[in-house]
Formats: C-alpha cells, sequence, structure tokens
C-alpha cells in the first residue's frame, strides 16, 4: 500500500484506452486502491490483469484494444481477470474463428510526403535503399563453407579494407545444407529463394556466389531461374572448376579486390523513411514482452508504416490461434487468406514431423498471467502495430508491398530473420527478455530489452530499454517514438551493440524444410 | 587394338577372382582380344562390364564377388553386359529380398595380437586413444555460435598456442539448430547424442559447453541425462547466466587459458591399431568410385578388422536396396534386423516429407556402366570390406562393438560423418571422384581420389590417388595397403591435405529431423 501510495503510477499498466482490464506490475494486496480508481477485490499478482469496469457474464474482456476473451461469469470492477472469469467464449469454450476478412482495416493516416522523415542510405542501382554497404560471400553448399570463411579471412588479414572506409565488411555466409536434397522440393526452393534473396539485399555491394561443383544446389540452375547474368559485383565458382581449395581461394580474394573499389563508391545519401524495410523479431521473450517492448514496438511500426515504409511480422508458431487477429487487418480477402493457407500449411508440416501447433499459454504462461491464446499471440503480435495488413509472404520471398505485411517464418529468431533479411529488409528489431546474443549482417539488429532487470544484467548486449514502462517511467507511445527514432539513425550508420561485438558471421540460417539425404 | 596391345593390363579390371564379368577401362571394340582371353562380341563402352565366361538364362552375374544382378538370357563369354541381358531376377523382375540373416558370416582372419601393427596416440583415462588433441568449444545452440568463435579466435590472436606445440587447435562446434524443436522428438534425441558424443571423442582433451540459457537444448538436461560432472577439462555456461557476449567470451578464453596446460600433459605413446574407429565416407562420387577408390578402401577397412579395429559404413540411402548384402553378413539376427529396422525407419523419413527412397540407377549411372541396383550398393558398400557386420548404431550413438558396423546416417557428407565422430571415430578416411573439399575436426580426414584426372586437378586436396587401379597400374589389394598404412601414419600425426590447408571449423552439421517450430 505505502508503495502504491508513493508513485502510484508504477504499480499498474493500461496498455490501450478501450481496455477494461489492466495489468499490476507487483503484486497489489486486496483492497489497494488503483490508479484506475477501483479497489483490488483479490490479491492480482504481478503481471496479471484486473478488471476497470464491471464486465458482465459473455462480455468481452479487452486488452491491447482488442478481445483477449470473454467473461465465464459477471465480474466487478476491480476484480482480479484470469482463467476462473475469462475464457475463450462459445459452446464448446473455444471462440469460433471468425477470419471477419478485412472488417478491421483501418486506414493509417499518412504522413504528408513533404513532412516525411528521412535517413541516409545507400541508393542503388537498381533503386533499392541500403543501409550498410558489405561484400557477401555465398555458399551453395556446406561443402564450400570454409573456402568462403578463408576467403573472408585473407582479405581481413590483409588490412585491404583499411583503405575502403566506405566498406562495411566481408561476410561469409555459411550453413550447413544445400546437398542430398530434394530437386523439386519444398527445402530446395526456400534454399534458391534465401540465396538469391541475399545476393539482392541492398545491403551488399557486392557478391560472390561460391559452391563445391557436385552438389544439388547447382548456381547454373539458380542462375537460370532468376535470369542472373554475371558482371563486376556478381560472381559465381566452384571448386570442382577451378581446381581445389588454394586456387578457390585465391579466385574469391582477387574478385573481391576487384569488387572493393567498386563497392566503395557507394555513398550516404538522403532518403525517405519509405526506403526502410523493418524486419520485427523477438526472441527469448518473457512476461514483459507483451506489455513493454513489443507494443513499444508496435508503435514504432505504425510510425514508419506512416511514413511510407514497411514492416514485416513473422514467426507464424507464434501468432497460431489467433491468425484471425490480422485477417480482420487484411486489406483484401485475398491477403487473409494467404494468411490461413500459411496456417494450414504448418498444421501438415507439424503433423507431418510428428509434432502439432499449440501456442496456447503454458503453465508457466499462466502463472505469469497470460489467460487465453489470444492473449498470449495478442502480446507477440502487439510488435506489429495497428495498421492494415497489405501483403503475406512466404518464407524469404522478396517483400514488394510497403506497409505492415507477414511474412511466414519459424519462431526461432536465426531462422525467421534470414527469410526477412532475404526478402528485403535493411534494418531490423529484436525484442528480448531473457537475454538474446543475436546479431545479423548484413542488415543491422536494434536490440530492446523488455524488463530493467535484463538491461542492467546484459546491457553490453542491449541497444534500449523498454523495461521503463513497467516502471510507470515511460509510456508506450513514446518509447516507440524512440525506437523509430533509432531506427533512423541506425539505418543512417549508427552501430548497434551486436555490430560494435561483431555478430552476424554466424547467424545465417535457411529454414531447412525436408529429408536430409 | 593397338592402345590393348601395348598395355594389355590397362584396359580391363577384374575386380575379384570369383566374378564372371570384367570391366572395361576404356571402350572396346568389338572383337577386342582381352586379357581374360576372351574376344569381344559387342562393342564395350569403358566402364561398362563383358562375359569373361558364358553365363546361361537365370544364372548370377558376379562382380565384387557378389551377386549383381541374373542373366536374362544366355550371355555368351565376351558379351557386353548391360540391362539388355542382366535383370534384377525374380517373378517380378526384381530380386526377392531374402535377408538370408549371417549366412554369409565369413570369420575374419584375424593378426596374432603379438604381430598386431601399433600407431602413436593418446591413451586418455577412459582407455579410449586419440590421434589428436584438440580443445572443443560445443554450442547447445545457434545463439551461441558467435561467442564460440569469438573465444577461438581471442586464443588464436593472443599467441597462446605457441607454448603448447601438443595442442592441435581450439574448435568452435557450431551449428544452425539447438531451440525451436520438439523436446521429446527425435531431432532433440539426435543432438543430444551429438554433442556429448563430441565431448567424449578421445580426440578432445578438453571440452567447453557454451548455450544463450533460454534454448530448447538446455545444458543442464543434457548433464542429468548422462550423468556428466563438470571438472577441470570440461566447462559449462550461457550467456544469459553470465551477463552478455563481452563477459561470456572472457570466460571461456579463461577456460580454456586454464584446460590448455592439462591437455597439454597429453604424450603420444605406441598403441595398437585395434584402438583405431575409422569412418568410412564417400561424397561427390563418380564412375570409378566402385572400382577403385573404395574396393581398396575396403581393404584397407578389412586389415583394420583384422587387426582388432573397427570400421564403420553409414549412408544408409546409398545402400538402400542392398541391405541384404549386409544382413549375410550380421553377425546375429537381431543385428541384421535393427538394420532392416532402420531400413523401414527411412522409408517412413522420406515418405512424411514427401519423398521416397530410390537408389536404382540414374540415366547417367546406366550410361557409366551401372545395370542394377545391387551393383551401385555394392559400390558404395565396398568401402566396409567383406568382415561381418557386428553392430548396427543410430546416428550419433556410440560405438562400442570392434569389428565392422553399421551406423544409420544420411549420405551427405557433413551431417554423416558428423554422426560417425560423435560415434568415437578417431580417424576418418573419404573416397571422391568429383573433388570434395571435406576436411574434418578433431577427427583427421584422408581424402582418396577414384581417379587420376581429379588427382591430378585437385591434388592440393587429395591424399591418394586410386585412380591407378583403374589405369592397371595398381592393384586393389596393394592399394588398400598403402591406404591401411596411411592410416597408420595419420592416426600417428602425419597431418592429412584438409589439415593442411586448415577444415575443419565449418563442418560440424548435427541431422535436423523433425520440423523447425
Ligand atoms: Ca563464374
Ligand atoms: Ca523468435
Ligand atoms: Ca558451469
Ligand atoms: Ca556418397
Ligand atoms: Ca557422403
Amino acid at each position: 500500500m505505502t508503495e502504491t501510495m508513493s508513485r502510484p503510477q508504477a504499480a499498474t499498466l493500461v496498455l490501450n484506452a478501450a481496455d477494461n482490464v489492466a495489468v499490476a506490475l507487483s503484486n497489489l494486496d486486496v483492497g489497494t486502491m488503483t490508479p484506475q480508481g477501483v479497489t483490488t477485490l483479490k490479491r492480482v499478482p504481478k503481471g496479471h490483469k484486473f478488471a476497470t469496469r464491471a464486465i458482465s457474464t459473455g462480455s468481452a474482456v479487452v486488452k491491447f484494444g482488442q478481445i483477449i476473451g470473454f467473461a465465464s461469469k459477471d465480474i466487478p470492477a476491480g476484480e482480479w481477470v484470469h482463467e476462473h472469469n475469462c475464457g475463450m467464449g462459445g459452446a464448446d469454450g473455444s471462440l469460433a474463428h471468425d477470419y471477419a476478412f478485412s472488417e478491421g482495416v483501418v486506414a493509417p493516416d499518412m504522413v504528408p510526403e513533404a513532412q516525411r522523415a528521412t535517413f541516409q542510405g545507400y541508393r542503388r542501382a537498381n533503386g533499392k535503399v541500403g543501409t550498410r554497404n558489405y561484400i557477401g560471400i555465398l555458399t551453395s553448399v556446406n561443402c564450400s563453407a570454409t573456402v568462403a570463411k578463408f576467403m573472408a579471412q585473407e582479405i581481413s588479414r590483409s588490412g585491404l579494407l583499411d583503405d575502403y572506409p566506405e566498406i562495411d565488411g566481408v561476410i561469409p555466409f555459411v550453413h550447413g545444407t544445400g546437398c542430398a536434397m530434394d530437386l523439386d522440393g519444398e527445402g530446395y526452393h526456400i534454399l534458391r529463394r534465401t540465396q538469391w534473396g541475399y545476393a539482392s539485399n541492398p545491403n551488399l555491394g557486392g557478391v560472390l556466389l561460391v559452391g563445391l561443383g557436385c552438389e544439388a544446389f547447382q548456381i547454373g540452375r539458380m542462375k537460370e531461374a532468376y535470369g542472373i547474368v554475371e558482371d563486376e559485383t556478381f560472381q559465381t565458382m566452384t571448386i570442382q572448376e577451378i581446381g581445389g581449395t588454394r586456387k578457390m581461394v585465391d579466385w574469391g580474394v582477387e574478385r573481391i579486390r576487384d569488387m572493393l573499389p567498386i563497392a566503395a563508391r557507394a555513398r550516404r545519401e538522403t532518403v525517405p523513411a519509405s526506403e526502410l524495410t523493418l524486419a520485427l523479431q523477438c526472441g527469448g521473450s518473457d512476461g514483459y514482452s507483451g506489455i513493454t517492448a513489443n507494443p513499444a514496438l508496435g508503435v514504432a511500426a505504425d510510425l514508419l508504416v506512416k511514413q511510407g515504409g514497411t514492416a514485416i511480422l513473422s514467426e507464424t508458431p507464434e501468432i497460431y490461434g489467433a491468425e484471425h487477429l490480422l485477417t480482420r487487418r487484411a486489406v483484401s480477402r485475398e491477403v487473409g487468406e494467404k494468411l490461413i493457407e500459411r496456417i494450414h500449411w504448418w498444421e501438415d508440416y507439424t503433423a507431418r514431423n510428428r509434432g502439432e501447433m499449440n501456442n496456447n499459454p503454458s503453465p508457466g504462461n499462466k502463472l505469469g498471467g497470460l489467460t487465453t491464446i489470444l492473449e498470449k499471440s495478442l502480446g507477440a503480435a502487439a510488435k506489429g502495430g495497428s495498421t492494415p495488413l497489405t501483403a503475406v509472404y512466404e518464407y524469404a520471398e522478396p517483400v514488394t508491398e510497403k506497409g505492415f505485411v507477414f511474412m511466414d517464418t519459424p519462431g526461432f529468431d536465426p531462422v525467421s530473420a534470414t527469410g526477412q533479411v532475404a526478402g528485403g529488409a535493411n534494418v531490423l528489431a529484436f525484442t528480448t527478455g531473457r537475454g538474446s546474443a543475436y546479431g545479423c549482417k548484413p542488415v543491422p539488429s536494434i536490440k530492446l530489452a523488455t524488463n530493467s532487470d535484463l538491461y542492467r544484467r546484459m546491457g553490453e548486449d542491449m541497444d534500449m530499454n523498454c523495461g521503463d514502462i513497467a516502471e510507470g517511467l515511460a509510456d508506450v507511445d513514446r518509447k516507440g517514438a524512440e525506437i523509430f527514432d533509432m531506427i533512423l539513425r541506425v539505418a543512417s550508420g549508427e552501430r548497434t551493440k551486436s555490430e560494435e561485438l561483431g555478430y552476424g558471421d554466424n547467424e545465417f540460417v535457411p529454414w531447412q524444410v525436408g529429408a536430409v539425404m
């Protein structure tokens, strides 16, 4: 009580003006007077919800401005809201999946072009804009991983990069697949899209693609599929064609030497924020993710969309069971149906791998205060903000629509982000509660801590603390604006913590689908 | 004809004294007199077979000393043997799969203990013998890949290893999985066996296992499963526990500094060849693989088994359809049935991944002279020699039986070899026709070229040429003895080409089975 009185703003959090519940930011005893003007009728544990006004049986419980469930009995104001009085509704206890395609579309309040924010980016020949200027060495197969690493090491060892301050570095993109796979299978097509997506990412000023020669992932076949012609900033070679490891490394080092002066001609120039494609990620989530960093990042995503830019939400398993929250925002029935098709694909994918889709709150989630699958998924989806869903993409497909889009990926951070970068993301924002060590190349990754304890413990890895929202020391809207500003600065060249630490050479992980033969 | 007369031994090859076909080593025109004393009745293309004596309809066609098919019409001596006159027999055209468990077991002619070959190895506290002495940094998840690389780089940069010539290096074993997986699934158990198998491999004198903290692959759970207690040469830590990237790298570098003097106490001593566990591999096979390097490696495997050692054949998809060749050699019905069970597992694994098992000769194989699935599989299995099959293991299981054993793995080289090394292999022999760039750490990998052209083109990557067998300049038995001698020398410390080149830091690829969530 004393605590409540000394800093009442710190004790509770209302996430949206439309909400009829608030979140307790510390354990609230029975009889606590809250800033919402109601007195708690039961003990409300930290992270749990209480009703800020009466909710009658069958009425919607609203958090994040969205329905998270329905009252299963009359809930008086001040009552603790959880499983005992809030469920998914419907006759069978589960909310019917009404996709309500496009019914929730609200046109975003676009910033007039003349007033739009800008950043300093690298405008490429094809019109796309990079936020970094790297040389990439892609590998068709694990068998060419070591030569790619050796090329990058040799360039680094040579000191040659000292002559090119305009080049951020040389990245070997190595992985564990590329052979012993079905040549017409999903896994092959995913890998091919990923490779070409990286090769096309505007953060790369030059690209080598190196192979062994006899692998299933044939470089020639990829070139044919995309009509790729080699030129001064895109070259390919195989170890078998050139005659061994040493000759291959020499070849690569020479090609990079030739590419460096060309790539180094790039200069940053003022470009509109609409040229940003922001990858949204979370990893190592905790009970704070859904109430601090994720909604704040959602505000930043909304700001970017209103500037004409693009934000990519992904991690399909984490929105599973709440896909109708996104279909309501789909700009068309077709876009919404593509999402549903991916959901069905996942049900089949997990079933054939002897698993199942299950995003229900775990016992740990429930202890932490999450009541329904909707509430859990909303916490994850919150980083996507509230603007209309303009497109749905498969893994690593080129993102061509502006606005808020969804790309189907696993939840696993490096695999998900690899798909987004292949899709054309040029900046990435990553919320974490447990403390992620992820970093990306060639795309800068902004790490947002969901709680202040994490920010203190792993501050050298975190770019911003969003935990102060839960302490009543910041609000979601202001934090979102701060994130948006940081995105512009980072896009303009300010280095993130993970870039300073040197992350990104080991996090290229294309999604492996299908049997390894 | 002139060529045949000038060097008749070069023109044909008989692989086993029991064979009734010989292989043409160059195109043989009609009417060519062969060293087998028969005159060709049709043109026999290079790599194809001709009958060295008459084979009547329904009789067995024998190559590698084993049945590769049955005459579908009477075949006179000197006739070209291929699909037009040789099939799989049986009413439906396919040889019935008679597993004939153990019927082909011939006890190997063991070398008396007093006469056994020796090598210079590192005897470990648990009795196992290493052929190298590395420090390994294992990673529970991709999220700890970068800190592992940084630890190894920092040790390398510090020059500290100069003080420890007895240490071969520090290896970061990074990979793209460890999270977003089913915690009771096959994929999880495979990864856990692989990690502990590497930690236990006698080629590692000290091990760190580093994680992020919140990953699915929990280090604590692995320690519990295997009853692992940390000690001066096995230590674990997570980034979240220690508080970030920099502290984690500092911790790892300090732990390695502490381990180096301990691991450096190891000294090579004379140990019997029976302490060798040889991993058999092939990759980038060609039409020569089955007649040069593979049978020669099979001879070496037999020599090792007769010395009391162990040879591991793997790559299940490459013996598929010819598994009854191995069940005949199984020491017991139980061992044979375990192989069949794995074959059935693969049929299910590929079916549920929308593929199929199919090891039939491809059009290219057929053009090259391979007639039946048995002939193709025998070419691959030839590297396993002819001694009894003493055990069958699942991927990454500890190999505890001596003699010739089978481990179920995919054919993909890095994935297959990773399973074998986890099983305890301390030396590896790898045949290649197209030219593999594979190299392994911590296990030396001997690269055997199947043809002289490859040996000339990629000689800097190849340890030995077996192509001279096809030129009549070497014979399989003598080549096998040379390989066995090289195995002993390499096990004693002689460095292979792939070690000189520096391979092995990017080829740790645990088999990923199951959905990525
Ligand atoms: Ca080329
Ligand atoms: Ca994630
Ligand atoms: Ca520890
Ligand atoms: Ca092979
Ligand atoms: Ca192989």
